[in-house]
């Protein structure tokens, strides 16, 4: 069984009339939730200082950066659209952990504005490339994760490389290529967390796979068995390699239908949390002078990710969950406001946040909480969140990612090109150059 | 006890006159044979195809791609040179085999020629990328690479970040970041190998070293135990990691001390059984006409790296020793010309190439052979090479370095030019732009 090639071909005779319409409809909340993320995280300094290093560097006008002024070749601006769209760990996730976005629309959106090319070939390859990567990632998961490596770069350029060759029309040698050309850039390890790295690993992912899907086109050969060989990709960077996982139900079931959109702006471990405080706080119309203590029960994972006592930065204040149960019942909500270095340190929310106690409950997932609020009246107010909002079971509508696109556009988007760039991601299916919706993310 | 750091800090600390003479003249002959391998492979379809996929996309003409006229920004010109300089598989070689060059070269003499550095400072950053790759290397050898990382590229980038950022003048936090942006991009496995991607390997640690200078110059920031940490670059990419292999007597020894080059066109692992066959045919004026037999002894992994019988392309004849052993008998040498398509089908090469009799032997190295002919006349013929030439007891000379110079680019660069590079090479410490070598090493 030769995977690499099984994957090439399946890609290259994929026809979009073949993918369910749930499934292209997924692509196009995909894109508005990416696109969000992407502009949203344009003016953070990490952006600032990845573009101030490659500026000199870069090549012709080809490209935009969402959300700023800049234009470059489309290798650097797939680079630094991927960056921002991570910035803010607020794009989407596969349920098995994967980023799948990050990688994959910005090498898309760069070919699109440079080349033009219509919006059905764009999601359709978009569809693809997240095919591609989730499924190489289930074939290597967990033990991949857990030896070090940041999944959604290691995979994230397979998806790039395949998403991006797709739309170039390589032929099936020119596909396996391309994958071979992925895995041998494939990278990215988990010591980078806390630093501007983590978001360079979609960035490098996407601007590498592009860069594959490229050389492949210009007959740059590699490997045909860069995946499942016994020194290929698989063997190399995991213990476990399942290349069933690859090739089994290939073109009859999508990983797209599994992805997650993210309502508040932190670790999906803490969202259980959130939409509990949240809901009871809206019932209730809690207010802090009410409260005598909040108890969480949290999955077994979440104090190690977010135990965080007293934060001091918007950054630290992701990684509590006491900030975030406080936060969440005084503001109702947890978008990128309530995660700056002002907000963490309101007076008012760090005292709240000394009243919430937090113990783990090995019967909850890592994602559930159960809230329970002690009211100064002796009233005792509790809710079990299984399935937080942003869930597979409890996603996001439609109007809630407009929401979000709006929230993080706000103030760097104009209302117009705001409203303009959702419609636009709602018809993409019909747009003959999808390059249009890149031209509405940046400013000009 | 922080690994990253120490390399930090003894990057940014190192003195030039701290840095013995030979040490220094090793640089300058690194160069030289360096510098002919990137011109000499520049031709190659390889380079021709990398180059047609990223010249659309690459930026203002800051530096020249050896050996031919296209100029661009520095980033890719390293990417190309680093490719066209492996291409051959005639780059040098590190005693534990890695080939230290072919990944910061590129990336030094683009910043060379862009921003006009002094030959001492080049020669003095190329010293200490080559000290922090071929130590990065130390640590994990041989477990690494026997994972199936190829370890010029997963090391190769850590060389570049370290050399570039000495010419950047990196204070010791970002000269870390960079060694962490270094790890972060470290990638490249053996399955490539025998495709066009193993040139890529050296050609993108160029690229991704240089590009996690400069963005460590622009305080994009990194983790700062990247290499040492539970989960970092050694734990993450190797079975083994011995951290004192990076900093045990750093500043004291260097490792570009262990360096070779090679006077053949093919593996190490075929270079005594050439060295044997040359000295047997020379000294008793040896033709096919008067063989009836040869016999190889060989190192242990010579059979399964070498052991391609009937190879009909230019590049399978570097994988035979079977035609390795029979060129270098009828024609006396094995450089490029004896690894074309042409020459490996020549019917005299191919007819030798089948009395060629190879088995292993346990006592011998990978690069030592006992060669031994049996002639028609009942006499045989008997040489034991325990140390081929190339070797480090046995290293070629200045001048053998020039001659190779001269063979690898005639037909590219003019005798004038060619004379001209390397008095340039050999004058390095000297010159206060050291630009000057790249220029004389591209065709205007």
């Amino acid at each position: 069984m030769n995977t690499t090639l099984t994957l090439a071909s399946f890609i290259v005779q994929s026809d979009i009339d073949s993918i369910p319409s749930t499934v292209r409809h997924e692509a196009a909340r995909a894109l508005l939730n990416w696109s969000a993320c992407a502009v949203g995280g344009s003016t953070h300094e990490t952006v600032d200082n990845a573009l101030a290093a490659v500026l000199p560097f870069a090549g012709k006008k080809q490209a935009g950066v969402f959300g700023r002024k800049e234009r470059m070749d489309i290798l650097n601006a797939a680079l630094i659209n991927g960056i921002s769209s991570h910035v803010l760990d607020f794009d989407d996730t596969h349920v098995k952990a994967i980023h799948p976005s990050a990688p994959v629309w910005p090498a898309l959106l760069a070919l699109a504005e440079w080349k033009g090319v219509s919006g059905a070939d764009l999601i359709h390859a978009y569809i693809l490339g997240v095919e591609v990567e989730c499924r190489i990632g289930l074939s290597v998961v967990p033990e991949h994760y857990a030896i070090g490596w940041h999944i959604t770069g290691t995979v994230g350029v397979f998806g790039a490389a395949a998403a991006a060759g797709k739309i170039l029309g390589l032929n099936e040698q020119q596909m396996a290529w391309a994958l071979g050309i992925a895995a041998t850039q494939s990278a990215g390890i988990r010591e980078m967390f806390g630093s501007m790295c983590k978001c360079l690993h979609p960035g490098s992912a996407a601007q590498n796979g592009l860069k594959a899907a490229f050389l492949a086109l210009n007959n740059f050969t590699s490997s045909e068995r860069a995946i499942e060989a016994k020194r290929g990709w698989g063997h190399v960077l995991s213990t476990k390699f399942d290349a069933d996982a690859i090739t089994t139900d290939l073109g009859t079931t999508y990983e797209l239908s599994k992805n997650m959109y993210k309502p508040f702006a932190c670790g999906l471990v803490v969202h259980g949390t959130i939409d509990g405080c949240i809901q009871l706080r809206n019932e209730f119309q809690l207010v802090p002078e009410l409260i005598e203590r909040i108890d969480l029960k949290v999955g077994a994972i979440v104090l190690e990710l977010t135990g965080k006592t007293e934060p001091t930065t918007g950054l630290e204040g992701k990684f509590s969950v006491f900030h975030v149960a406080a936060v969440a019942i005084i503001q109702g909500a947890a978008g990128e406001a309530q995660f700056s270095d002002e907000c963490v340190r309101t007076p008012e929310i760090v005292k709240l946040a000394r009243e919430v106690h937090a113990v783990i409950d090995p019967q909850l997932g890592w994602a559930q909480a159960r809230v329970t609020i002690t009211l100064k009246d002796g009233r005792i107010l509790d809710r079990l969140i299984l399935h937080p909002l942003g869930s597979l079971e409890r996603p996001m509508s439609d109007q809630d990612l407009e929401g979000k696109f709006v929230d993080l556009t706000a103030g760097i988007l104009t209302p117009e090109r705001c409203n303009e760039a959702i419609q636009l991601c709602w018809s993409i299916e019909s747009l003959s150059d999808a390059g249009a919706i890149s031209r509405a993310l940046t400013i000009i």
